[in-house]
């Protein structure tokens, strides 16, 4: 790794430091994502990650081609910084471990709403089959993650992928209603809403395939709440 | 209307006749949407509208000023299709015209799948703010319809909404996973499926959501299978 040569027009500015060129480039990323967070990628210029990094427009120039560079390497940053929160805590009945995962997502949207906003609604000028990609995979590492979760060990079929690949767009569908309906809803008890859902519809589910009916016999046996929410669901 | 005065070259060509203006652009639209239905948009040129018109490229240039006018006017057609087939029979359990309408969906979605695809999936070159703002007036007409289809006279309030909104995300992420995984599931058994997960869904936000247990109570009271549905629920 190398440090940066600074143009002396940077060398001057205020919150300019010498970084080396994996730091600075972390650091670039971490401003734009800040930026990205609150405003639509419409509005974010290099110019303005430039500022708030305290560092010229060259420089940022140097680490990214353009702007549609930047995004792309944000969206990556924080694509990998969600997946990691996938991660379930080894303790708790199997509704208490997807809450925490569920509280964890929705620190992350709560953080980056703009930017998540953005992105889930579509036609942002930004997008591209590459930045698609990347959401895609995100899909994909949480519908891997849930399976795993559930102790799916073999290949899962058709509509137990259908269920989990359902539920995770309605966790994609409540967080942007969150988000539009001005956050009326406080996230604990979306979080709570959302392992219920989960619930019910593993149950509406298993009905008429053997390998949820196991998925949700699993469930059942750990969890006590899980049992007691299908009872109340008599009318 | 005026019709149109065709060069030499495309009066030439077999297919081709003399169209009043609107009755032309209709044609083109109509040829476009069958080509994206088995295409992805980035596959399809003017060329290749043209040559299945049975018109000239200048002709077609004509009447879109390029490809993204074409893909937009096509995507809105498609989206005044759709919404139109949003319409509930009058007879009928309330699940019953639920089935109804998920019929007419499927049915669109087998039709233009890979344009369906492709649109759902993100990413392509031919995506805009426009094409975002159509797909996401299609569903505002769902969210809407459906809100008058379980008697919401006054305004939904956040849960209700909540739940609206996670269904029909629920509808468009089982539409991918049909396709993505090969169609598997045959459609009248998803649409079964779409159905038992509306009421189930429906029934686990009731119980902290007074609006949603008024339409709960609804459904219930004219949909005797919705009760069973329930009943069977309990492990």
């Amino acid at each position: 790794m190398t440090a940066e040569t600074g143009a002396p027009t940077t060398a001057k500015r205020p919150g300019y430091r010498r970084l080396p060129v994996q730091q600075r480039r972390e650091q670039l990323i971490a401003v734009a994502l800040e930026l990205f967070a609150s405003r639509p990628p419409e509005e974010v210029s290099l110019d303005d990650v430039a500022e708030a990094a305290g560092a010229s427009r060259p420089l940022v120039y140097r680490y990214f081609a353009g702007k549609q560079q930047l995004y792309e390497a944000a969206l990556r940053s924080a694509a990998e910084e969600l997946a990691g929160r996938f991660t379930v805590p080894p303790d708790g009945t199997p509704t208490g471990q997807l809450a925490a995962v569920l509280d964890s997502y929705f620190s992350f949207v709560a953080e980056h709403h703009t930017g998540y906003g953005a992105l889930l609604r579509g036609g942002s000028v930004v997008e591209t089959a590459r930045t698609g990609a990347i959401v895609d995979e995100v899909r994909r590492v949480a519908l891997r993650r849930t399976l795993r979760y559930l102790g799916v060990r073999e290949a899962a079929g058709p509509r137990l992928t259908l269920l989990v690949r359902s539920w995770i767009s309605v966790v994609e569908a409540s967080a942007m209603s969150w988000l539009d309906e001005g956050r009326q809803i406080d996230p604990e008890s979306l979080r709570d809403w959302l392992t219920d859902q989960f619930v019910v519809m593993t149950a509406a589910t298993a009905a008429h395939d053997p390998q949820t009916a196991g998925v949700l016999a699993t469930l059942l046996e750990h969890d006590p709440q899980a049992a007691a929410l299908l009872r109340r669901m008599a009318p």
